[in-house]
């Protein structure tokens, strides 16, 4: 099945325990296609100014990436500031300018428009009925969103779960959605609102995987040193989607498979900065880390 | 193998979100015994007053329980008080009244001596060395602490660290020893401080095992209430134990199932108050419990 992803592209500088990176690239599509790449050949739709690097645009074409959704506007690319302390999970957003980013409204090439699988990363949910409708007919639709939407545009943000097939959310943005402590009752909860499947992504603590009638749970990798967690989420979406696509319908066991997947694409993400550890990744250490996981949780 | 537990038999009054119950039987005893019955038949040494409940003695024998090592002294039974917040796995003690636990030097009946599984279940890391002075040449000697004896014994607790094989921690716990954040970090950190197995517990995360060479994760059950989280640590070491008791030798593999087992007695505890729920549990439902874990995790 063919994924098109749909969402920002960035600079990025992070602030951690570990050293400072100064406006290395980021956003949701650079993780989330690299991630996939190894599965499928992913489509992208976003925007970025003309400050963009050549060299990312040429790693991700020789990944299998394409480009042909991506608009190069005159401008500068979209810029994120974040800070980590110890804990991984808890980031502050020290700046954000949206730049080239601030009126995009995605445009999908014709040649994408039949896609099945169309991930919404992160987009503003006011958007989501004007990018979905120029799409024929998707089999799965599935988004992610941040903190942002859920404190400024809940209303619109809960129509869109009602839409979709599938939800990706952090434990953070599945508590505040839902108003439950309990990350079980949350996950159900998160269901009940629309989506088939509700990935609950736990960082250190791994993922949990919510359907109509199952959970199922995947484990973290042991990672004694985080790096950098920036794009740990959308790699999981990457690697989840991007496994999917490789395969013929949903089935249950695609599903959990590509949940470790996803686990597995994460894990490598946070072992250094920005798109680092994804830039020198390559299939058999994804296959070796796949099987490390399968030997961690067999009994 | 024979499996002897030596800890507190308790009367704890908790208070939760979800109500208080008052003066019902606890201690580290009780729970571990209990979830250790459906494996085995484990030795119990403690003491408690004369105002202890004889239903109770003899719940604990229909199980098959050896009570031969449990004193009953003139005085009153240790008394724990504690308050649950909305986040099950943070607990303050509002009392403690240790009565005739005061003064509890464990004496081991010539019976119990040539046991092969010895657990010391959060004793002052100070009288370890008497309590093991009295068995004969046990194969496996487990221990669990409290956050009170890492803060007042310290030195005496690490020394019995470098001396165990088996050591049960909760996070929180593990943080405090070693002074790492990183879970993974502090259950390496702690197997380099002596014992070849360690037993991280998360509670709703889970758990990880950690021996020279491995690690193991095991999931929680997916609990959307918990009603009473006391004793969860003590009945995951009892159903830990308990399983490995009931096999031969330590292979890995028992090793990887007693760790699930542990999860599942742990699970079915925090279901209800107190001993509420292990008093009404069979070996049928543990067992089916046993394949939802492996249904969860199986990819």
């Amino acid at each position: 099945m063919s994924l098109v992803i749909i969402g920002s592209v960035a600079f990025d500088t992070v602030r951690t325990p570990w050293g400072d990176r100064e406006r290395i690239v980021g956003g949701s599509v650079p993780y989330c296609s690299l991630a996939a790449s190894f599965f499928t050949r992913p489509r992208i739709v976003g925007v970025v100014g003309r400050d963009f690097p050549r060299k990312t645009l040429a790693l991700l074409k020789s990944r299998g990436v394409d480009l042909r959704g991506l608009r190069i506007k005159a401008g500068k690319t979209f810029f994120w500031e974040g800070k980590y302390e110890d804990d991984p999970n808890k980031r502050t957003t020290l700046r954000t300018d949206l730049n080239v980013y601030a009126d995009f409204r995605p445009e999908i090439p014709e040649a994408y428009r039949g896609s099945r699988i169309v991930y919404l990363a992160n987009l503003n949910p006011e958007h989501h009925a004007f990018v979905l409708s120029q799409f024929r007919k998707p089999a799965v639709v599935a988004m992610d969103t941040i903190r942002l939407w859920i404190d400024t545009k809940r209303e619109a943000l809960l129509r869109e779960l009602g839409r979709v097939d599938i939800y990706f959310a952090n434990d953070e943005e599945a508590r505040m959605i839902t108003g439950e402590s309990n990350l079980v009752a949350a996950g159900r909860a998160l269901v009940r609102l629309g989506p088939s499947l509700v990935l609950l992504k736990k960082g250190e603590h791994g993922a949990l995987v919510f359907g109509r009638d199952f959970v199922f749970g995947v484990l973290a990798h042991p990672c004694e040193h985080v790096i950098d967690p920036t794009g740990a989420g959308d790699s999981f979406a990457g690697g989840f989607l991007g496994y999917l696509a490789g395969r013929e319908g949903l089935h249950l066991r695609d599903v959990r498979r590509a949940a470790v997947y996803g686990s597995v694409l994460a894990s490598f993400t946070i072992e250094d900065f920005g798109l680092g550890r994804l830039e020198t990744l390559d299939a058999g250490l994804v296959e070796a880390r796949f099987r490390q996981f399968r030997k961690m949780s067999t009994f």
